[in-house]
């Protein structure tokens, strides 16, 4: 096994099962990717989409953020209603082609993946530091998750909802999931953002991923808020990089931002980890086979 | 001005001027780029170099790295000579793939570039935590270096010499750059790696540079050894990212480190900084227009 058993599944997808989603409104590149038994459902709903085999088309006749964002959750419903979106969370996206950009429209976080959208999240690693180096607190997901359940995650992390800023997003999700005062929480350093685009069972995720560093005073524990996270284990960061290196126990994305805390935090340094540059080249989306 | 403006250079090349060389111990994909005209004066060496209008080849009839570097050097002396390597550095740097490989040949760095080959570097940033942030130290480059002379630099940098571990080359350059004593330099972190692929005056650049953070005591002050940097001055980083934005005063691959630098300690946020994502990627080599 190899840290980049970790990091070529996020980079990876069968472009051939998709066909581009385009969004007038924001130009003729692709900003998401339809599956195509997904696309035929949604020639039922010419009034909204223009679907053909190359692509499916948002056109710009829509007048603006409020009317699209109310065209698209009519039609979800009713895709929700006939089983195409069997899960609905009841929390809405924010939609733009990159992070800082004017919103295009909102959306039911279940149906970004069926179109490919670009979505982001805040991924918040706790950690103490001590004079053997940086320990990470792993928390262990509820077995009952619909995602990645057992698997191990981050302190705290969360996607990201229309509305909030980052940091309130970390602060609210780190209450939730791990009782962490907001005024600890609120200084969560930002570090950096991963981003990865891969087929998954939920569909295509196209994901920016918001790293954030919160170090924590060696008394302080953590426990599970809201029920996502069952256990919380604070771990040595040899520890943390031999379950990296030798499992798939962590939950896939979260492999992403650790193996980013290990090379920040000279973890993994240069001149011992022979895989370095492959590392660092594969967290970019770069492989050389 | 943006902060992309640093970026893009970096990530600028033309393939039109270029044919690829092909080392054959190396496989078949390109290990580094040669300018045609180049390529025309390596006409001249058929008993080494298999010359066509599509590629240079080295071919693998060159036993190991010993007889490949000394075959190569022969060739690089004449063409010194003849005046087509006008700077002899006087240092080999050792030729791979990929940083930890097994080494191919070693080659006199003023060649590298001409030969578009991978080469690796060290890039030190020496900063003070403060109650407001870290401040940097940069210093200002002598103004008759043959490159870059007169830009803002790191407390120290330099390129990977043959046959020494990126953290040694760290202290000897502190010790010769800054007068770094060797305990303290041997502090530095390292950070993470970027990669960048771009047509300059002396060639085409073709690196990895390996970053490291050194955070020093505030009572510190570095003073120039070599006389490579002329003064150093300490910067708060909101001074240090003004310069970045607003002019190209920092010699061009310094500026890539100094955003990652600044991404990584939390002085660029995503909340604030509306290029956030676009800095994020255009530091992995990826670009959306």
């Amino acid at each position: 096994m190899s840290y980049l058993d970790r990091i070529r599944p996020c980079h990876s997808w069968h472009p051939e099962n998709y066909r581009p989603f385009i969004v007038d409104a924001a130009g003729a590149a692709p900003l998401g990717w339809v599956q195509h038994d997904f696309a035929r459902r949604l020639e039922d709903f010419p009034q909204v989409f223009e679907v053909s085999d190359k692509a499916v088309v948002l056109p710009a006749r829509f007048g603006g953020f409020e009317s699209r964002s109310a065209e698209l959750e009519e039609v979800l419903r009713k895709l929700h209603g006939s089983g195409e979106i069997p899960r609905w969370r009841g929390e809405d996206y924010g939609i733009c082609r990159r992070w800082g950009e004017d919103l295009l429209f909102k959306m039911e976080r279940a149906a970004v993946p069926l179109f490919g959208l670009p979505a982001f999240g805040v991924h918040v690693n706790g950690y103490v530091q001590t004079a053997d180096g940086p320990q990470l607190w792993v928390g262990r997901r509820a077995k009952d998750k619909a995602v990645a359940p057992g698997k191990f995650d981050h302190l705290v992390a969360g996607g990201q909802p229309y509305g909030l800023s980052l940091l309130d997003n970390v602060i609210k999700e780190a209450a939730e999931e791990a009782s962490v005062p907001a005024k600890l929480a609120a200084s969560a350093k930002p570090v950096g953002a991963l981003r990865y685009f891969c087929g998954r069972p939920e569909g295509q995720r196209n994901d920016v991923l918001f790293c954030f560093d919160l170090e924590l005073p060696a008394d302080f524990q953590p426990f599970p808020g809201d029920g996502e996270v069952e256990e919380f284990f604070l771990w040595p960061m040899e520890r943390v990089l031999e379950r990296l290196h030798d499992s798939d126990d962590f939950k896939f994305n979260v492999a992403l931002v650790n193996l980013h805390f290990a090379l920040r935090h000279g973890v993994l340094t240069p001149d011992g980890e022979p895989e370095y540059q492959a590392i660092v080249e594969g967290l970019a989306g770069r492989f050389e086979d």
